[in-house]
């Protein structure tokens, strides 16, 4: 009975973070203004509880007692997997030094407002110091946590299991080789799609409703899940049974909150359809952001931004707002949605020049890391890579290097995960097409049951089971490419464009 | 340094019992229904661990050694309040066995279930036995925790602390030989009020709204708290700065939102204004149920339902339901709010009969904690006692003995702090007056800062510092008494219905 008795220590952990996880849910759609600064207490309370839980001595007893009696379990059962995970963790855990975690802790909250004050006033020196003080303390966690890898490939590793450099330099090099002519070729094309149709006064609540009913089309559950609104959108779970998105409600955007809210929709079935007996389980959620990522663009943009989907709703979004859209027919309203443009601000970028804004991030990451590249040469270099990949040159700071809160919080390793996920979801969309040969008429005809099922017993189920790497070869049949996903790019935009 | 240690960790078990506070306020709120079995477990796991914490060797030890250096601080200094509050929660904590308070956490959780359907079906003998467990396991918990004193007393001191039976026995016999009579002499007096005024369709959105305005009229702060819709309402807090109050919108009866509201912004106030030093220590909260309820009824009945307060707020009334009352006279409506007429139903009972119902309760804890009544014997009383005081008998025991949640959960001692409440409210609305002599055209003028600031500094402000017994003497210069209560009962009544 020793792997019972570690499920439920463990569960008391997952319990506390899931608590946790309300807590930072609540702040950002509920709470009063003035309740944050004791929030952050509770917060911190609830983390290092935790955290002090898992590495304690009884729970380092707990899991080496389960793992001395694994042998009853079969190779590849879900008990060594929910040990293999529960190690994984506890290694992470024991082997920073508390003194580096509360660094980091320290450092990235303090940066994230510094990086904040920088990013409004335009100026970079002042966090310069803060991206100096994080590249040295993330160096020394990496050198903890794995010692015998390159320092980005330990930082990756949090993210991406088993994921590597090595590995993904030839995936962004075919995506680069790919994107940057591609770009260029839709450029000269001289086909200009207009986005005056989406930059409309639309009413939040009218789009607030359509997106409600877009979600339960989609087979959304709202007995398991909510919608909510937030300055940044973001979908959180609290149970496999009470899973959340949040989305703003932009008066002259309208894609922001629509993909937005499929994109955060994409998440959530993943949580949502994790097999009910991993909950509380170390295998009880989605595998790595590269694998929730393919979720969530797969109904974004796979979904989200196919002809077939607005063919099904585009009568339904007029009648939602008449006076915006009666007179625009499908076509136009299809082109805007997918016009491609290249542009400074990654979150705003359409899906061709999209990963070329993940590969300049990848690329400085590394040489930041590696000490090839100063945080003071930084901007200089961002802004000659943007001109490079996509021929424009950031006006200002604060529209290049200082545009993501990633670096000001520690995240790096965390970008090319973006990337993962839009190759992975085409790989995905792929098989899942081949499987069910109706797919695309399923869509035209809103039904969803048919790919949320192929996505469930392929991906979603497993939770944490397999490593990103074998879930991928299983789902797909092959192990992680550029095919389909470059495939689908030069169909969809070439049609688009006329190429 | 020792005191400081303590605190650190009673904070911590502060903000776990926090975000139990919040995970509980979602679940009444927001949450979707499928996610209440996983939110359970996590609520389990936020008491054990604060529990354990509080128990351990280490918080006992920092106790102890706090206590040995607190000679250091003056007598009747916040110091020795904040050890007097740990020693008395530790003491209640430790003094319980284990398996005691495990019995007693699912015994009270199955007796709900049972008594809620017991309720629904009119089945008094189904749920007597769990009636029979709960008293058991009751008597067994204050013989643990307060070996020397009555049971009765030692279950009250949970939530009155130092307050007893005997303190208690003149004041309910004083209200009992006040009531009866007055409530006879309003019936023979034959002035017939209706209340088909408040049973009208009253709109729930222009209940929130006006409910919402009027919060604001008197100075709830909405950057530090909210209003939302539950089944019950309650108000709850996360920290002095995020305190939160909840109502039901009932179409058909205006009272109950609007007084519900008025009810819990009493609670609100006072954790609102507790002193921003006690933040997250023990003396962080209000100092008993009692005096809770004095702040909860005072915004309710001495203020919500006077005339003062519609002279000044009917006619926003009448605009906010013009249909319903444009035609009603603002005495109509007074009168309407305040009829006073027998009923079964505690929580619908008027101001006058409400503490006959409590009175009831009390007795009746009494003799079934003491073994002079059996459950088996018990509805027969409840009915022979309701008959006694308020001249009706129950059709069956769900309009009886089955009408309350308190004894399904084990709250027995509970029911005194709500006429304690009624009692105190009088008292310290007397005090206010005596000090704000324009308090009633303040109301009249809605002008509230006087009001809650007197208080503020008369009661919010000290959160536990002082016992309620010293609190209610410090702030009226007199021990608690049925004076102030039973005149503001005989001057209101006796205008509204000519006696």
């Amino acid at each position: 009975m020793s792997l019972p008795a570690l499920l439920d220590r463990l569960a008391d952990i997952h319990n506390l973070d899931q608590a946790g996880a309300l807590l930072n849910w609540d702040q950002r759609t509920y709470m009063p203004p003035r309740g944050s600064e004791p929030r952050a207490k509770q917060l911190a309370t609830l983390a290092k509880l935790s955290h002090d839980l898992l590495v304690s001595q009884q729970t380092q007893d707990l899991l080496a007692a389960a793992e001395a009696a694994a042998t009853h379990f079969p190779s590849g059962s879900k008990e060594r997997a929910m040990l293999r995970v529960a190690r994984r963790n506890m290694d992470k855990a024991t082997k920073v030094p508390t003194a580096l975690v509360v660094a980091l802790t320290e450092t990235a909250s303090r940066a994230e407002d510094v990086w904040q004050q920088a990013r409004a006033d335009n100026n970079y020196p002042a966090f310069a110091p803060w991206l100096d003080k994080l590249l040295d303390l993330k160096r020394q966690y990496a050198a903890a946590v794995m010692p015998n890898v390159p320092i980005f490939d330990a930082l990756l590793d949090d993210f991406e299991e088993g994921m590597t450099a090595a590995e993904l330099n030839p995936l962004f090099d075919t995506l680069k080789a790919h994107g940057i002519p591609l770009v260029a070729a839709i450029q000269s094309r001289g086909k200009k799609i207009s986005s005056d149709i989406l930059t409309q006064h639309f009413d939040p609540a009218a789009q607030q409703a359509f997106c409600a009913f877009i979600l339960k089309e989609c087979g959304f559950p709202f007995d398991r899940g909510r919608l909510d609104t937030s300055v940044h959108p973001f979908c959180t779970n609290f149970s496999q049974n009470d899973v959340r998105i949040t989305t703003r409600w932009e008066p002259n955007w309208l894609p922001g909150a629509l993909f937005g809210c499929l994109h955060e929709m994409g998440h959530a079935f993943y949580e949502l359809n994790i097999a009910p007996e991993y909950e509380a389980t170390p295998l009880a959620s989605g595998v790595s952001l590269g694998v929730h990522e393919s979720q969530s663009r797969l109904w974004e943009n796979l979904v989200g931004r196919s002809r077939e989907f607005w063919i099904r709703y585009y009568t339904h979004l007029q009648k939602a707002f008449p006076s915006q859209l009666s007179a625009i027919p499908l076509d136009a309203f299809y082109e805007s949605i997918n016009r491609v443009a290249p542009s400074f601000i990654r979150v705003e970028a359409d899906e061709v020049t999209y990963n070329l804004h993940i590969i300049l991030r990848y690329e400085m990451e590394q040489a930041l890391l590696n000490r090839q590249l100063s945080v003071t040469d930084a901007p200089a270099a961002w802004n000659e890579k943007l001109h490079k990949y996509l021929g424009i040159t950031p006006p200002t700071d604060r529209e290049g290097i200082l545009q993501d809160v990633h670096w000001a919080f520690g995240g790096f390793g965390y970008f090319p995960t973006y990337s993962l996920g839009n190759v992975l979801a085409a790989q995905l969309f792929q098989s899942a097409s081949h499987d069910l040969p109706t797919l695309r008429t399923d869509i035209q005809s809103g039904h969803f049951a048919g790919l949320l099922d192929w996505l469930r017993i392929h991906v979603h189920q497993h939770g944490k089971r397999y490593q990103p790497r074998a879930l991928v070869l299983q789902a797909t049949g092959k192990p992680l490419s550029t095919d389909a996903y470059l495939n689908y790019l030069t169909d969809k935009f070439g049609a688009i464009y006329r190429l």
